[in-house]
């Protein structure tokens, strides 16, 4: 298994399948199949992002996945954005439909024709919502497990708010959500302006999430959008004011997908296999017993495994007689469970458990009940470990470039100068196969573009998903 | 609002819409948006079923929902019982797509043909998975909220079995998985075997769980499928036996919807509103402080609602400034929340709360101290009291006929005696406009057909949704 990372592709593809998180022999292209062990850890992503968005006040909803093409058209720019890419329903039983219906790219056209029933007075504002639903695009490229797909986990939040500086404080506090999810996913990232003529179709401006992969490329794993007005004019969504006229909402949106399981793959995993963060991993604690004939292995570790489910930890005893004990130590690592205990004749001998962490390579021996005191403390060492390590690797991968002749045919993230405009932009990704990814949010640096010279600020470029 | 609920159809659909279950303003007919108090409600039952579905080693997964025509062909009796309610995606983007989609309306065909890969051996039998998802059928019928509609929230569990014997008894435990979820939603059913004619399309045999709706009507909250062999032949699922041959495993499945949520408004509402069991309810306990100027009800409410988290009951203060307390009781009585703490002056004086079962009338002044230590208890008494009630309600629907005038023109559950004939079944349908919904799984009694007179068993006949 040595280095087997460093063939990224080849590792993901097989990671996936070995460890039992999806499969992609579906018939459909595109299409896969959520397996137990995968399901559970996107589920654990979802119940995570529901905490920090219900802690601000979002409420949950669901709405239908077809929209009419009556629907789609209201917002002219957001329909072309998509139109490539809709899966159309046009017939219903064996009848021809009256109006085709589209599934769902994302949720605007269908939301905000309910926004305009919903709202009515300064009262309703802000309003605050989201789901976690599937989205279909019909990708004509290549697909990958979680990364490009037909049928996308999603979560999107939407937002209506009496004013534009309302909207803007809501675009800060996706920051501080996504921070604060992030941080439990162990997964750095930098904040980056989408330029213009990259923007979500429909948005004012668009704000983007994008981690490094260990190829080097960026995966965007998350937007937040400024839309203004540019919906709520369309959809006519509106409040009244007290002199009885009415005011036109400004609104935002956040989305997230799978991505964010695809980065914890890539960037945690290593040779061995996943390394799943505390939080979100399906098993936190598996325990291995070294069966003996002198004491009661069974017995004590079930005793240790009554104790932990008490203290809510996600925990699975692997008592299956047909496998060795390093056999399912090499199982459960690659399936990225963060603590292991061993627990033999001398563990058992002398009330002691041995613990192993994913993230380290030396082994514990320690007193049960040291054991149990510790194990929150145990696992944030996996978490600080797997933090530190994604944050290293991103530095690795960033170069800041002065001219083009250094980043050409480079796969890496390039920190350059740049004026903010599309020619200088069209020169560097024509000579280096990297994409514009804008502006780089978190730094306030200026420097000349490392193009036409011209003043400029620090804008990030690299090759994409 | 006095005997509001006499008028069945009207009453469940104003309750719906103003109590915030559900949208049925969307622009598509039969798909509805789920508001944010129903989706919680949804949710609770979700998590209840997969509590109990675990426990007997289940695991959730999440398949596609477009399947191909090739994959849906394969099993005739099941395409033609659906053809004509199957949702066809014909367009990719602008393209004409190579091969007709449909949405599932069930996932028997997206699902075997990835058993037929993952079962090789015995030692992968049984295989126990479920999902919960969306399910599409193209109804032409009238649609109603949660009852019928095109966007169905669905469960699904299918299992594969070595032997029929095996499936058999996963038969038998889907009973015991049925009895704890509706002892939880305090719902009262009959266990029917569906007719021949009326089983689902490519099983072996239906049992149905039907309910009694306040109109007298019957409604399908459940059904489990015994498959034998019928679906793994033509998918072509089998493992391999010691002498190197290959055997078609047994197949089962377990279906919900929905329509659980539509029979606990149906049948545990009032006059007054929603009654929610507590265990699914999305606020079970309210706390309404009546303000007062000589002490400080706000902070002594605090601090109960503070506790309340504590003990993880889900519980919420109404201090609305815009409105009165008996506005508020209204309120939450409507919404159906369980359980109702008044403080006002006096209590917080005497360390006392003034305590209201939603379905009882009396209210209760106790300790403080008094009341945490029985939450559970009082809990119970409403679960007691929505149990007995509807036991009773569906006692009273019931008639016992002994022939067919008996029960013409009524909104009744009869029970009868039948022979099992079609013809007879047609008669008595033809002469009552209630639908056979099959032999009583519940009665073991023996007696004449009430309409040929030779020997038959328990039928039940109802009107149905």
């Amino acid at each position: 298994m040595e280095n087997k990372k460093d063939n990224f592709s080849e590792w993901y593809n097989e990671i996936i399948e070995i460890s039992g998180l999806s499969d992609k022999r579906y018939p459909v292209k595109g299409m896969n199949v959520w397996m137990p062990y995968g399901l559970k850890a996107m589920q654990f992503i979802d119940n995570l992002t529901r905490k920090y968005v219900d802690a601000m006040d979002f409420q949950e909803v669901s709405f239908p996945v077809l929209i009419t093409r009556g629907q789609l058209m209201v917002e002219f720019e957001h329909v072309k954005g998509f139109e490539n890419e809709l899966f159309w329903i046009t017939k219903g039983g064996s009848e021809k439909l009256e109006e085709d219906m589209a599934m769902r790219p994302t949720s605007e056209a269908a939301m905000y024709p309910m926004f305009a029933l919903w709202i009515r007075s300064h009262a309703d504002l802000p309003m605050k919502i989201y789901q976690i639903v599937n989205v279909y695009r019909y990708e004509t490229k290549h697909t990958r497990s979680f990364i490009r797909i037909r049928e996308i986990h999603f979560f999107e939040a939407h937002t209506a708010h009496a004013t534009y500086e309302d909207a803007e404080k809501q675009m800060d506090e996706y920051l501080i959500i996504w921070k604060k999810l992030t941080e439990m996913l162990c997964l750095p990232y930098l904040v980056n302006q989408r330029p213009d003529w990259d923007k979500f179709p429909g948005a004012k401006y668009t704000l983007a999430f994008d981690t490094v992969m260990p190829s080097g490329r960026a995966l965007q794993i998350g937007t937040i959008h400024q839309y203004g007005t540019n919906f709520s004019k369309n959809y006519n969504i509106t409040y009244a004011l007290e002199d009885g006229s009415h005011e036109l909402v400004s609104q935002t949106t956040f989305g997230m997908s799978e991505r964010l399981l695809a980065a914890i793959i890539s960037i945690h995993g290593d040779d061995t296999g996943l390394i799943f963060p505390p939080d979100i991993a399906p098993v936190q604690i598996i325990i291995v017993p070294i069966p003996s004939r002198k004491v009661d292995v069974e017995a004590y570790s079930y005793k240790i495994l009554e104790n932990l489910r008490e203290m809510d930890f996600r925990v699975k005893m692997d008592d299956r007689d047909a496998y060795t004990p390093g056999y399912k130590y090499n199982d459960w690592e690659m399936r990225g469970v963060p603590l292991r205990i061993e627990i033999g004749a001398r563990e058992v001998e002398k009330s002691r458990v041995t613990v192993s962490l994913r993230t380290e390579k030396e082994k514990m021996n320690m007193e049960k009940d040291e054991f149990f005191a510790n194990i929150h403390s145990l696992l944030s060492t996996v978490k600080k470990t797997l933090t530190e390590r994604s944050i290293d690797t991103m530095k690795k991968m960033t170069i800041n470039a002065e001219n083009i002749d250094e980043i050409k045919g480079l796969e890496r993230i390039a920190k350059l100068f740049w004026c903010g405009s599309e020619e200088c932009s069209r020169k560097i990704e024509e000579q280096t196969e990297m994409s514009c990814l804008g502006m780089n949010h978190d730094s306030k640096d200026k420097g000349k573009c490392i193009v036409c010279g011209k003043d400029g600020f620090t804008a990030i470029f690299a090759r994409t998903y």
